[in-house]
């Protein structure tokens, strides 16, 4: 009788964390809505060049490392081809920064500015073009 | 005595139970890697318009209803301002899908390529620019 109690208070109680736990997995991984997204992308063009591996190992964590806490995640993605046919690939890569705050972001990189645009040409040749936009889902 | 262990039983299985789906959570939630991600982008320049109702309830459900099952999530996101001092803003608007498989994406949408071009003319005067690209991160 006294194993059958445990055993149901047990599953009663892990029911329950299971099922906030499952609730607040669905709002996080859900979608980035209302977040700040700087996007940071890489012209392709003959001769350009870029280092994917040193900009995942080593750019993207020391960015990350920056930015801090208000950094929700990042992103990396790499260039395959034009969607268009016949047109030239866009960009060679991509690295996305998801923040909650952008002056937050903007005072966080001041600082480091220049030491950010040192590592750029340790991996590549082009300047990249950057957007500031809002997840609108 | 019956009391406490009914409750640390359920204490120890409830942090079983949230420890293994907080480890489950991080590993859904952390990244898309490996998936193929199409990226709609609309440039910006003076004169040309981006009616986001009209892309977040019409168009972009239409698509990813003709992309299917193959289609893990979409994204839409409203261009605010350019990352650099100085520099015009480079896109109104990007919308992407993250898909599985990029041949049935394409497959998919060859027999309503027409279909979604004039869609496009409902809500930008615009010409889109499309990138193809691997998720590293």
């Amino acid at each position: 009788m006294k194993l059958r109690v445990v055993i149901s208070t047990a599953f009663i109680l892990a029911f329950f964390v299971s099922f906030a736990q499952e609730n607040n997995h669905q709002r996080t991984a859900s979608s980035e809505k209302g977040l700040l997204k700087i996007t940071v992308m890489y012209p392709f063009s003959e001769g350009k060049t870029f280092d994917m591996t040193y900009y995942e190992t080593k750019h993207m964590p020391m960015v990350a490392d920056i930015i801090g806490a208000n950094l929700v995640k990042y992103t990396i993605e790499k260039g395959l081809a034009s969607g268009i046919p016949n047109q030239p690939l866009s960009y060679m890569a991509i690295g996305t920064f998801y923040v909650r705050n952008l002056q937050e972001y903007q005072s966080a990189i001041a600082p480091h500015r220049e030491t950010i645009r040192t590592d750029i040409t340790k991996y590549t040749n082009v300047a990249p073009v950057i957007l500031i936009s809002e997840v609108v889902r």
